[in-house]
């Protein structure tokens, strides 16, 4: 009989990956078990959003699942938000949830705003083009796989997909600029054969799909089940959708320091949005400006529902799902999970809250939770604090004062070293004097009898 | 059947007397157990160092011992370290160990250096006069008393016990500077009469000691055990004697800014121990100066033995004696104890690591310590690190980053909350599935029968 643990933590942003969390977490409950046989799973995970390290794009929810389910990275050259080539990769394995060839591509590896400076954030000007790129080549290429999960957290744009339609085939069409015409026949009309990003879609007043272009992709994509990993759950226009909502932290203030300047530019981008919804219901007879999570990644959401006919799914179910979490679950005697920072707030936690709810379903009651700062976490649970999660402990890495630097900088260290003491109690838990006396006490019953 | 749980932390330093670290940390244990009846036991402890709070002396062994013992403190007005009238007190109870009628007496709350501005702080001029007055008083006052607890750190003092052999009524002689003579016998020499510190001392030429002055002191004294709760190893005299080792952090630096004018300072006080210790050898037969601790608290360690006949123990033995510690790690299931800060040095985790080394001695292979930082306390065990405490797991109090002045200002609810993280994950342990199927597999057995 062996001790079942489980660590399974999303990445530390800005320090480290889920796998490396999930190692540092193992290094301390090998060490600290020193009187029980353990029997440890150490599974990384990842809520579809990406990781971006000090340098860079870090190893994401992608990285998880090819590493979980021993897949491999495809290289592809692609072009990033604003029409540069760039080295990209995006990755294939066969789920251990139902053997389906997967692919998993993160549109930020190619069309993240990590990828811009500064002067180049600007999201009238930039494209998911790069993303339609990827996403090609994995179809004509990886002809096993009939699976696509995109992951669309960090984009750099706001082009409601017209980037990766104009990638993968698809014909737009405009009015030319030299003749005002009302005419829609496609006759009158030019192919649209710009830079694919709102400016250029304002500009030369694209107002058409070639339906021919859309049903050829639609043929090609025919067997392949796309799942867009989202949790954001905002429409694709209006007040609240992607434009007014997530526009501004892509637009640089270097850019347009003005606020009315940047006012317009939100209004601009949220016109372009309405256009193709327009475009979409008329042409296509597809609404989705009200599906939750068509707002995300500057409509790329809503874009890929319409050309991809994708499912929105939660990021953690979708990575539990392939990382075989839940099976892991059955019968765990400690579950750890752990994140960067974990507050009562809905933009943090959704990996352990998902650990925490997967566990209780199979009956552990609690998990514990390793984080660089659980300071607005709630310490105990309280029926009226709804935010909390009865069923999770946090515990904070720092071993003593010590500013963010520091924590980033011994991130793993110290995670190996909380996950230790923490392994340590719930082993003195385990062993304490009470349940001996259990024990012998009902040992004593065996031998009265 | 109730899982026994005992907390016994030390004062946090500069923030929390071990009193409210304890009523921290139970608060904490009460909350986290939700599933067992618990029986809870908090015992504040201290190791006979004084507990400096912001603002002054705060509660330190003496309250402790008064509180768990259910005793009194006596009032008193007596001298500072440099002849000032300041109200202090003193604490009398039954031990509950032996019943014994005990004192206690920390020599800080008289003689403190925190009594002294900075530029009052010159060791030359101080002394444990008052020290001296606070023990006459409750000799006097206080007849059940059949042992005295003498608490004698952080002193502002390096006198050998001049002061307070003075205030006890011994009577000190000197040559008159009038006329140099060898002679000496008591005739020819003066009764000192100045304010008995180091400088008076040497500039008097005290040489001698009135024998009949110390023979009525033992007299007086005879019934009484005095101890003096000390973990300082120093000799009296020497390079690692108090002078040398001590004295440059109660001489203040404006008042002596030159490095080779503060050398003469120090030189000048071993001489005054030194002539001291040559009086004790020769007129009382006392050579104390190579026992450890006589160099404590200024000498006062080795004034203590001569005049007082004292034992030096160790303030953590003294302390838990007197609480009952031992008596409540018997059984107990989940120890827990703290301070404000551990390392592996000797100067900090005495507390902790006593209550360590006595839960081992019931059978608690390892007990949890909270503390403000543990950076520099090792976290595994390991058989080549021996400043380690292999059967000792600190946590630290932080929940995120965070400088030491809000560590600090959080210092209560910073306990709790790790507390109750701490008792969260004992609890898991203790009804992990492991242990449930492992009782179901006796009870099966029972059945089976």
């Amino acid at each position: 009989m062996a001790l079942k643990i489980v660590v399974a933590p999303n990445a530390f942003k800005e320090c480290l990956s889920a796998a490396k969390a999930a190692n540092a977490m193992l290094r301390g409950v090998q060490k600290a078990f020193t009187k029980y046989k353990i029997e440890a799973h150490a599974i990384p995970l990842g809520d579809g959003e990406i990781f971006v390290a000090p340098f860079g794009l870090g190893d994401g929810t992608a990285e998880v699942l090819i590493t979980t389910n021993h897949g491999k990275f495809v290289p592809v050259t692609v072009q990033d938000p604003i029409g540069r080539d760039i080295s990209c990769k995006y990755g294939i394995f066969q789920s251990r949830s139902d053997n389906v060839e997967t692919a998993v591509i993160e549109m930020a590896e190619c069309s993240g705003l990590w990828r811009l400076n500064e002067k180049e954030k600007n999201p009238m000007k930039t494209s998911t083009y790069g993303t339609g790129q990827m996403i090609l080549h994995c179809v004509e290429h990886q002809k096993s796989v009939k699976r696509v999960i995109l992951c669309i957290g960090g984009s750099a744009t706001n082009d409601g997909g017209f980037g990766m339609a104009n990638a993968l085939g698809i014909q737009f069409l405009h009015s030319p600029f030299e003749k005002e015409s009302n005419t829609t026949n496609g006759k009158l009309l030019s192919i649209f054969n710009g830079f694919p990003c709102p400016e250029q879609f304002l500009q030369k007043n694209v107002s058409s799909i070639d339906i021919s272009s859309f049903q050829k992709l639609q043929q090609k994509l025919h067997d392949i089940e796309f799942i867009v990993a989202c949790d954001v759950k905002n429409p694709l226009i209006g007040s609240y959708g992607a434009s007014y909502v997530y526009g501004p932290q892509k637009l640089s203030t270097l850019l347009v320091p003005e606020k009315s300047d940047r006012d317009k530019v939100l209004e601009r981008l949220d016109s372009a949005l309405t256009s193709m919804n327009h475009m979409w219901k008329l042409q296509l007879s597809k609404d989705v400006s009200e599906i939750p999570g068509a707002g995300a990644a500057g409509g790329l959401g809503g874009g890929c529902m319409v050309y991809l006919n994708a499912q929105m799914r939660s990021g953690f179910d979708l990575v539990s799902e392939h990382t075989g979490l839940e099976e892991s679950l059955k019968n765990a005697d400690l579950v750890l999970t752990g994140e960067g920072r974990m507050d009562s707030s809905t933009d943090s936690g959704k990996v352990p809250h998902g650990v925490a709810e997967l566990a209780k379903k199979h009956g552990v009651d609690v998990v514990f939770a390793v984080t660089g700062n659980c300071k607005k976490y709630s310490t105990y649970s309280s029926s009226t604090d709804e935010k909390h999660d009865p069923n999770m402990v946090a515990f904070a890495i720092a071993d003593g004062p010590m500013d963010l630097q520091e924590s980033l900088e011994r991130s793993s260290e110290l995670i190996e070293n909380e996950t230790f003491r923490i392994c340590k109690v719930f082993e003195a838990g385990f062993s304490s004097k009470l349940k001996k006396d259990f024990i012998a006490q009902q040992n004593n019953k065996i031998m009265s009898q």
